[in-house]
């Protein structure tokens, strides 16, 4: 192995120890100072590079095919404010707890707070948003840094996955020459040969292999609950907005054995899938306590929570004015539950929980759930029997769903696709993987995000977002034909901030078209050109359909717009929500 | 006045101490948590709000407003990663010394870290990269709340500017009802009679005036100065990239005072204006120096730097490389000069330093001074003789400068435009206000920053960006029409980033071309259709200077592409140096 340079062994090393430690794609940016770590990756055989030109879309993308693989994949950029375009992901990575490894390039030392070009302060640039921070060693050829070197990286992917996955943020000083130009007596002669275990690291594993406890819980606690589960004539399983977390297998089991019904938040991995077929799923809540009526009427006794606090407002509300004991499972041990009415937290890992407790409880279905399923089909046989007067954004997001290919990846976009979402779509026993960035529940970086996904599988994959959404990150359709991703998006333009008529800003205008509304009169149909994709128009829910459809089984990339007035949509949402209520 | 909520007292205190402090312009990005803030400052009569899709356009139009005005633009966000899209634009404030305010709105304490939508921690999100941040207490119907509020608020407008200016964080949580919706009791009946001062603040002026002294040197610094420069025969006045530094005039005395040549950095704001008329301003420092003939032989003596570290990189290892005595003028006290070679730093106004340094010295100017200006008079002979057999993207930079209106608002975006500009800008006396974000020196943000510049004057705006930066930043086109900003936008693309021809990288491919020219094909364009502006795209010099001509004389935004090769700009750049050289 000859080495030209410090830099070049320096990036060598990051390289392998990504991709022994598992890594499998890298997110690059163009930059120089970045230069070492981009020659590495790039030539490394066992690193798949998505080169971006926008360093947030990068980010997304990365955050998207962590979420997607439940790996990390990492981003490398320069230094100066490309590091800063990466904080929105890192910060939703932080909340939704998705493993992403971020891997700045920096100046050395000797040029910080000296006034050198692009050099800014990257030190604990996204604070208490990341897992773990380390500022790497100077390249040198040395023995004990480049061990020091391997270990960091390794430990760095480590600490991106296990109980409570996030982002981790490497910063790489590195001084010039950053091209891979001989520098002699840089790197000694002979010093792979001398130090193969700095130089080289462990053939085909990594340097140090980091491996997570699992967090099983304890025996009391589980008979603890055990007993209250067994006990409770209305109990309910709630499964929040997850990534990785309570498998179909163990929610199933522990539905079959208390004979709770499980309402399932349409990011919980839990609302589509085989298990569908027989596990009591219940998805219409959102649309169901919606409603005047009490539809958990009477009220649940006992409440077994994992995941996130769930899409749903209404779910989120009812849970909050029951008297129901709430117990929260989280391996993280965090507080997720903001309406602050549950009285348990058990910190362990839930798919544990659940089996451990299926094996303890043997009850059968009672009647409060024969009643809550009963309802369930009453709800989507309403809203499948319902004709809206005007488009009904909802409807979109039903076809999303029953129409979407067995498997695929959705992803939806936050503001009103997740909530409809949440409303329309009905639980299928298709293999769907519905995704979405409900940490921060921003509305940036949802088509880097989705394509980021879509690169991690040759499922079909579905984007389903706003016009505000699709705004913010059109950036991200470059990923299409860059990272070779094919994708079905579809766009629903209400021109502006839909979702604001739900609250009562609507009724202040001023300001409220002007500042919250904010109709852009944007046409997108020229993105169709720029990005090399086809852009079609529809106008009825048929058309939609038929679009769709055609578009899941087709090669390369479709944009769907659908264009609806989310005024109109509202009061028909509203309309339907009456014939819920009636019913 | 009747105030229907906590929270509508609180956005108006809040709105009317932003304008009474000075703040004209505030950038609002639609979301709910702001709700308060956004009522309030769009129903101010002395604001004028900027809206924005974009947190991290609005974030850019805000500091190139700022940069403009040199008095601060407030950006309103609600929360959640609409925060972190702040982030690269509050980076290059610190970094350029720009005032900016952002006022990021947060949950109520209760729920943070409770899983509660968007709820994230804004707590210190920019760490040490603003100037002052503060979390503004919980709003309240109380009287010295309201006075602590309204001080906070005329606080933070006042430490966005001073001898360090730099952007500020204030976040603002907020409790449901976020509208202004009536809460009886929430104000209680006579309030704002009853505490006049808290409700209403002082009426015309700011509740509180922050005055910053002026940072005046000492007699004896300047009398040691003066001997120093009054000693020298060969002495020179550096000028770099420099925000409201230092003034036409000032530098102009100095400089007469002295008979020291000016090199001044194009975006020193020195390089052209009526001084050019009889200061001896130099502007081919960049290419003379890039020779390799000792452009600055005999070396100087004695170097006044002003500004941050120049953008020529041939100057400033020209200095490095001397064995002058250098002497560093900053207000702030930081150290800008990242060779390490200067001696002494001069902790005051640069203004004053000049003006009291001019009169202390009478020196006239010497033989090297004509000397430096023969060759200055030279090299901008040789650059307008240069006929290149390709298109010199040179060119693009030396026609629009030279063909700008007089005023004019010129914005350069950084990589090879600023580079290009500053070796092909010749220095003119129209009074060209040339802006860039040298601070971190990125490519992102820069069409935002530009018109945010732009909203800020009358006079006609150039926009001077690469592929890169124009990709990067597409969203911010949507200013010009939301905002109202006319433009000529001149696009030069060379697909890809065609800087990396300059670094020794070229010579790797891979991974040259798919990592770090990455070229990428895109076809601008249809910009103009989504952005409903002028497109036109030119392929000779000749052809640009008249679209240019065309443009900047019209109302409305026109873009004029211009298309080139790189690399062959890059031979035709060194062949012209060779040039240089010779001559």
């Amino acid at each position: 192995m000859t080495v030209p340079n410090r830099n070049t062994l320096w990036g060598r090393a990051v390289a392998e120890e990504l991709a022994r430690a598992g890594v499998d794609g890298v997110c690059v940016c163009p930059g120089s100072r970045s230069t070492p770590l981009t020659v590495a990756v790039d030539a490394h055989d066992d690193l798949t590079v998505y080169s971006h030109l926008d360093e947030r879309s990068a980010a997304f993308f990365a955050l998207g095919r962590g979420k997607r693989t439940g790996e990390p994949t990492a981003v490398v950029t320069t230094s100066g404010t490309a590091t800063a375009n990466l904080h929105p992901a890192v910060m939703e990575a932080n909340q939704a707890r998705v493993p992403l490894l971020v891997l700045t390039a920096d100046r050395p030392p000797e040029l910080r707070d000296s006034g050198a070009n692009q050099t800014v302060d990257q030190q604990k640039l996204y604070g208490d948003a990341v897992r773990h921070y380390r500022d790497l060693p100077e390249p040198e050829a040395d023995d004990r840094k480049l061990r020091s070197l391997r270990t960091a990286v390794c430990r760095a992917v480590g600490e991106t996955t296990g109980a409570n996955p996030g982002p981790v943020h490497l910063n790489a000083p590195f001084r010039k020459p950053l091209e891979p130009t001989e520098v002699p007596g840089d790197v000694p002669e002979g010093f792979a040969d001398d130090h193969p275990l700095a130089a080289s690291g462990r053939d085909g594993r990594p340097f140090v292999s980091v491996d997570h406890a699992l967090a099983t819980p304890r025996a009391s606690t589980l008979d603890a609950l055990a007993d209250a589960a067994g006990n409770a004539d209305r109990g309910l399983l709630v499964a929040g907005p997850d990534d990785g977390g309570l498998s179909a297998d163990a929610a199933s089991a522990l539905a079959d054995a208390t004979g709770f019904p499980l309402f399932a938040d349409p990011l919980s991995d839990l609302r589509f899938g085989p298990h569908v077929a027989d596990a009591p799923v219940v998805g219409g809540y959102d649309g169901l306590l919606a409603t005047d009526a009490p539809a958990l009427d009477p009220e649940p006794e006992f409440v077994l929570r994992f995941g996130a606090s769930p899409t749903s407002k209404p779910l989120r509300k009812a849970l909050a004015a029951s008297d129901a004991r709430q117990v929260v499972v989280d391996p993280a041990g965090e507080w997720r539950e903001a309406e602050f009415t549950a009285a348990d937290l058990v910190v362990a890992d839930p798919d544990e929980t659940a089996r451990a407790l299926a094996d303890r409880v043997e009850s059968g279905p009672g009647a409060w759930t024969e009643r809550v399923l009963d309802r369930e089909a009453d709800y989507w046989q309403t809203v499948a029997a319902f004709e809206p007067d005007a488009f009904l954004e909802g409807d979109v997001s039903r076809v999303v769903a029953a129409d979407a290919p067995d498997p695929a990846t959705v992803f939806v976009s936050n503001s009103m696709p997740v909530r409809d979402f949440d409303r329309f779509a009905e639980p299928r026993s298709a293999d769907l993987t519905v995704l979405g960035n409900r940490g921060a529940s921003g509305i940036d970086g949802v088509v880097s995000s989705a394509l980021g996904a879509g690169s991690a599988t040759d499922e079909p994959l579905v984007v389903l977002t706003g016009d505000l959404a699709y705004y913010h990150d059109s950036n991200g359709l470059l990923a299409l034909e860059r990272c070779g991703v094919d994708a079905t998006v579809v766009l629903v333009n209400n021109d502006g901030g839909g979702i604001f008529h739900m609250l009562p800003i609507e009724s202040f205008d001023p300001p409220f078209t002007g500042q919250f509304k904010t109709p852009h009169g944007l046409d997108f149909a020229p993105t169709g050109d720029t990005y090399d994709l086809e852009f079609a128009r529809v106008e009825s829910v048929d058309g939609f359909r038929t679009a769709y459809r055609d578009s899941v089984g087709a090669p390369g990339t479709q944009v769907i717009e659908v264009e609806t007035d989310a005024a109109a949509s509202h009061r028909e949402r509203e309309r339907l929500q009456s014939a819920v209520g009636e019913r």
